[in-house]
């Protein structure tokens, strides 16, 4: 299994980052992220299977907060109650990640095959939500709809996020999604 | 540019579809579709760009129609008022197509190719949706959101008209979905 690297996950993905935005991601190897990141290309695949993974090596850990932050929430909570603790959830996560996330988005933005893994993510993402939904005895159509709503809550809100000019928190522009959300539904 | 041949498009998609669902989509090859069709490949190459292309051949009209019917919805509409009167619009078009559009749903589950293309038409489609909700002067992030609302209630409901049981016309099961939208972000 090799010594153990203080932190190589997040390194690999810092440097991977840092090479595809001022390289290219298509001019950049695995060997010059892990030496970039001060690693061996063996550390390189005992965490990432390829240069695309490493842009989504915080799907599943974000996925898994999500959702049970959703199963979690008190039972009495409405679906959109529930929703919106999954969503102050993974808010935090985005604490101090401005900068890293722009890059990443740009990144992603720009290639068509990164573009598909994302919204692959999403589409899982908005399926293990309805699943907790239904977990928490929510029915259909009510619990998909539900799920999709908060999925777009999160895209929308984090593209607002990340924005040139945007200085609050991902938990205040996500907040303010939801309530935007919840006024257009009423026909506001 | 050939002779014309009648129906041509929908000749070439029913056959693919057919041979995808008895066969596979990996097995059948565009002479195989052509050849059914009482067609040639050249023909068939006039329409479709390749075999994956043959089942999105129908979403750039679905995306115009529906982007159409939001931009010329009465101007004192709400925003989801002109989203549902293009949800109601492109409602029309499943009228008659529920056994294929079960078969195309199907293959394009199985594969992740397909699926991954799906996604990105749905992307594609939200997009165009803001923008011409932008065009009638709702500001962000409503555009957005009630762009994304409305590809969640074409999906969600799109998926129950499919359902073995279900026997409303999708005009119908769009509007509950539609409601149920508005139920569950109103707290409900």
């Amino acid at each position: 299994m090799g010594r153990w690297e203080p932190n190589a996950r997040e390194r690999l993905a810092k440097a991977a980052l840092e090479l595809y935005s001022e390289r290219g991601y298509e001019q950049t190897t695995v060997a010059e992220i892990a030496r970039l990141a001060g690693l061996t290309e063996r550390t390189f695949f005992r965490h990432y299977a390829d240069k695309r993974e490493v842009l989504f090596g915080g799907s599943s850990g974000l996925q898994e907060l999500f959702v049970n932050a959703v199963a979690l929430a008190p039972g009495a909570a409405a679906p959109i109650d529930a929703m919106a603790a999954g969503l102050e959830a993974v808010s935090e996560v985005f604490v101090d990640r401005r900068e890293y996330s722009r890059q990443r988005y740009a990144v992603v933005a720009a290639h068509a095959e990164l573009q598909e893994r994302e919204l692959i993510k999403l589409a899982s993402l908005s399926a293990a939500l309805a699943d907790a939904l239904r977990g928490r005895g929510v029915t259909e159509p009510a619990a998909s709809l539900t799920a999709e709503a908060g999925v777009a809550v999160f895209k929308v809100g984090f593209e607002r996020w990340i924005a040139a000019a945007e200085e609050r928190t991902m938990a205040q522009v996500i907040r303010e999604s939801l309530d935007e959300l919840k006024a257009v539904t009423a026909g506001g």
